[in-house]
């Protein structure tokens, strides 16, 4: 796995500050966020949730798709897409988050998509449970990972690798891994990963491999690039590193009143608001909290019921809005005492900044946010 | 309409250079663009369709939904969408695109969503002439404008406004402009402007408003934020503009071969590649030719049958790929004559960019680029 001398990436910056670079706003155009106002929802609408794709999307027939079961097994076999969908299915919610949201508010900043809050989202998936039809194909007693990969192929750092993850036979036994083939009632949109793609709930989305074309038992450690040489939290060039896996606690409040089209800070009028948001955190834990920050200071918001197991909770709290400009932010602390940072974390990639969000709003008269006429 | 003067728009600065600012990527990570990936297909798939929306989505319960046609009509009348739905069908490919696609590619740069060349999209939609149904109203004799009105409303320039467009009569009489609620087969997605939306076949994207809400005869002009104050091309401040209207001619490439992460650069192997893509032109033009630039010079490619009328044309092109850094471009020229430059017009907001697209591969033998093992 030599690194190609060509790639422009070999001389690519590492970290940069402030202003953003042409290449990271074309990855930011490409990929796309949640809507924040789609916060007030439990399932994001189909299309509006985040899309963080490392290479290109491959558009694959489905009836020649198969998903291969290789390496050491006792029992390899495969599966067309018809016999996947024949097996027992279930549709489950589940908030999928990008390891790399929240990068563009770490400094120095890691080259590369820039996500602020909005790299977030959850959809009824359907699918039928991996672990039967790994156990189907008989493991060998000494396995050690089981390497995932996806038909999506291109480079990174100079290195050609199709996107490949793998999971341990210990954490395949303690997470509830999908085989997912539907999304919100439809079929798996291509972007998603159709027709066949994995979703390891309460991890971040690097574990969920779109596009999934092999599982493979391997007798040694995975050393695929996406697993050993990115997603790992890293403090300096020299810190070997430990993996990404669980999402961190985290909140986002659905900005309120109208938006600035450009700045995207909020008007409202004085008055009563009713503040709304999500919250979520990492393997199945439930959110136990979630505090609101207004000028009156931190008050403790109304959970609604969880949305699932693997999926975010609602939560409200009215304000009376005073005139003036405001910043809101939200904290959100889970059942395991876990709470969220007021301010960025330091990864050297940027990984996993489960900071408050902050919201500008402006209140004002009604004279002066009035309907145009 | 007073300038609010919270609204941190009156400062913005006109136009910016160089590095992108923190306000640009969050509109670049809020908005999405095609993936280029997919402009080998027909229909762009759901979801990965452009996405500009100037405020916040509305959420609207088409239970409660109503169009209503206002003002100068002497029969005004209103709709639910179980009526409007009843309405005769029909479903129809069109292209749209952004007046802003291209901006980042102008210089200086208006400081607004700094599209590269990826906000275009084809759908089909689903919907009910629009001419039919103002006829019924009843349009006075001394209608200048008929305006349209979405659900959408916010801030720019510190000004407040539902965002809204116009077409006067004769506009209307030559447009096949659509009422529509459907996309692709399903119903229309909130974030493209459901329960109802226009499109306006053939002119840019900002015509096509969403989330219709209202219908008004006028008998001035329609002074609206978004018919006047933007959406004109400009050349310096003083030039009182020229509306955005039709589509100009313009082309694309399906990237060939597989991308870096970053850099999105292309890598592909030496011999025999098909190189792919679309060209379209506005107001129903059809395109008369595309040529494709490769190291060997410009050649024209083949063209497939359009999608139809309002919809982009396939053409593709195979190139005999030699090693080495080569940048290729493609030029469409459509029935009129129109051709696209090769360097990117000037406008003061970057409207309607049409130059020529470029893409950089590194042509390479296979085992540079063999799938890591």
């Amino acid at each position: 796995m030599t690194p190609n001398p060509f790639s422009p990436d070999t001389k690519r910056p590492k970290t940069t500050e402030g202003v953003f670079s042409a290449a990271e706003v074309g990855l930011a155009n490409r990929n796309s966020g949640l809507l924040l106002e789609t916060l007030t929802r439990d399932i994001t609408p189909t299309g509006a949730h985040y899309l963080l794709n490392h290479f290109d999307v491959p558009l694959i027939d489905e009836a020649e798709h198969r998903l291969s079961f290789s390496g050491a097994f006792d029992a390899p076999y495969s599966l067309t897409m018809d016999e996947i969908r024949a097996l027992p299915t279930e549709t489950l919610p589940v908030t999928l988050e990008c390891a790399g949201n929240g990068r563009a508010g770490v400094s120095p900043r890691a080259y590369s998509m820039p996500w602020m809050y909005e790299a977030v989202g959850t959809s009824e998936w359907t699918g039928t449970p991996l672990a039967p039809l790994i156990a189907r194909a008989k493991p060998q007693n000494d396995v050690q990972d089981f390497a995932f990969t996806g038909a999506d192929f291109g480079f990174d750092k100079g290195q050609p690798h199709a996107f490949g993850r793998s999971l341990t036979p210990d954490e395949l036994a303690a997470l509830d891994v999908m085989l997912i083939w539907g999304m919100n009632g439809q079929p798996l949109l291509p972007q998603h990963g159709a027709p066949l793609r994995l979703i390891v709930p309460g991890w971040y989305g690097m574990a969920s491999v779109k596009w999934l074309t092999d599982i493979s038992a391997l007798t040694t450690r995975y050393d695929g690039f996406q697993q050993v040489q990115t997603y790992r939290f890293r403090k300096d060039e020299n810190d070997p590193g430990r993996p990404v896996t669980t999402i961190r606690v985290k909140s986002l409040m659905a900005p309120p009143g109208v938006p600035d089209w450009i700045s995207r800070e909020r008007w409202l009028e004085p008055g009563r608001v009713t503040l709304r948001g999500r919250a979520w955190s990492g393997g199945g834990t439930p959110i136990a909290r979630v505090e609101v920050e207004t000028p009156e200071g931190w008050q403790e918001a109304t959970l609604d019921a969880p949305v699932g197991r693997y999926a975010w909770t609602g939560w409200h709290l009215d304000w009376q809005a005073t005139p003036g400009r405001h910043v809101l932010a939200c904290r959100a602390t889970d059942a395991e005492g876990r709470t969220q940072p007021i301010e960025p974390p330091f990864d050297m990639a940027g990984f996993a900044n489960n900071a408050v969000q902050k919201t500008v709003v402006h209140v004002a008269q009604p004279d002066a946010i009035q309907k145009d006429s």
